[in-house]
């Protein structure tokens, strides 16, 4: 973060890096840090912002990067090429495990400098209103983590695709049609159905259930209910 | 934004949900509002604060929706249908233009309640950190809002591909509610229900039906059978 002003907007950052599980934080120029409000703001995150690292340049922070990803609002003229952030998670997880990456966030009120833009090499906006696009910098830094999380979790999901792993038990074929067997009499008893034409009210009644994609359990208990108004 | 403690937090909703053009904010029972604090976060946002409007019930707020979202941090037993951030805006792109929607976010401390859970048509959690899944709520608001605006954005470009666009009229709450408390008096009277605990048998009929999608029409052929039942 280059210049950060508020020192709220630092601990509101390191709380949104923590969520997604990103530690390192570097400062360049903070205008107040270390302060109580950032650590107020961080919340349980107050590791990152005792972890954090001062610096006086942008260049020294990134010295040991290979990539270097300028987060701005604004499209510049002959800058790096620019990205989405969905974009950039894909680019980074081309590159990731060999490259060092830095996310370099500008200051509140007008973001990073042409000379800071030239030392990245990628630059990334995050899509927004194109009436309304000042986005805060902890919320910008929380949707670039964020992106990040959900890109490698994809990624552990496709490597353990293997698993089908059907979490809730469907009811067999034989429950359903029990339960539907059951719902009928049911259905008879009440008088709801057409005596001369019961099918097209069951089709319905069938289709909404079936979309339920109901349980075992789920059908014991509406066959209970059903034991209850055939004994009425 | 249900019992919202912090202005600074409802400002920066505020913010976070103009940048990605949505408007309509509802504050149910927040703590200090209007704020200042409120309109300085908000920055270039104080137009959302200025129309959002304030609610006594969450009740109040859904009535005339057909699907509402609860943000949750935590899973819960029982819950309506989990799913994450990219999973829900694919069902809402699904029914976006016949369906009201509403995101409901508890509030800062413990979120929330299950009452307030069970009005929920889809709860969704933002993936994070196992060890520290504490994300600020405008933060969340952040990231849901900027989900909703990227997936429109790509549907845009897909839009010259002609979609068909499925045409499901979901039921409102309000038809859900009348329907539930029907069922609750059918359940009672064919002495299906614990007299002295009804609730965790009704949140689990609920869950059944909340998952089948129902539609006014189906709702009304239900009311038929309760009817019937409640005729005997």
């Amino acid at each position: 973060m280059v210049e950060t002003s508020h020192p709220g907007n630092i601990g509101a950052a390191a709380r949104a890096m923590k969520t997604m599980c990103l530690y390192e934080l570097g400062l360049v120029e903070p205008k107040e840090f270390p302060d109580p409000v950032a650590f107020a703001r961080a919340s349980g995150a107050a590791d990152i912002l005792e972890n954090a690292q001062k610096f006086d340049t942008l260049t020294a922070v990134i010295a040991d990067c290979q990539m270097v990803v300028g987060i701005t609002a604004r499209p510049r003229k002959l800058s790096a090429p620019v990205v989405t952030p969905k974009q950039l998670m894909q680019q980074m997880l081309n590159h990731s495990g060999q490259n060092q990456v830095a996310w370099v966030f500008g200051r509140e009120r007008n973001g990073l400098s042409n000379e800071e833009i030239d030392l990245c090499t990628v630059v990334c906006t995050i899509p927004s209103n194109s009436e309304y696009g000042s986005l805060n910098i902890a919320a910008a830094v929380q949707i670039l983590c964020y992106e990040w999380y959900v890109v490698q979790l994809d990624r552990q999901h496709e490597a353990s695709s293997a698993s089908p792993a059907l979490p809730t038990a469907l009811a067999s074929v034989g429950e359903r049609e029990g339960f539907y067997e059951h719902l009928w009499k049911a259905l008879e008893k009440i008088e709801f159905l057409d005596k001369d034409n019961p099918i097209p009210s069951m089709r319905k009644i069938r289709r909404l259930f079936d979309r339920a994609q109901m349980s075992g359990t789920e059908i014991s208990m509406l066959r209970g209910i059903l034991k209850n108004i055939l004994k009425q």
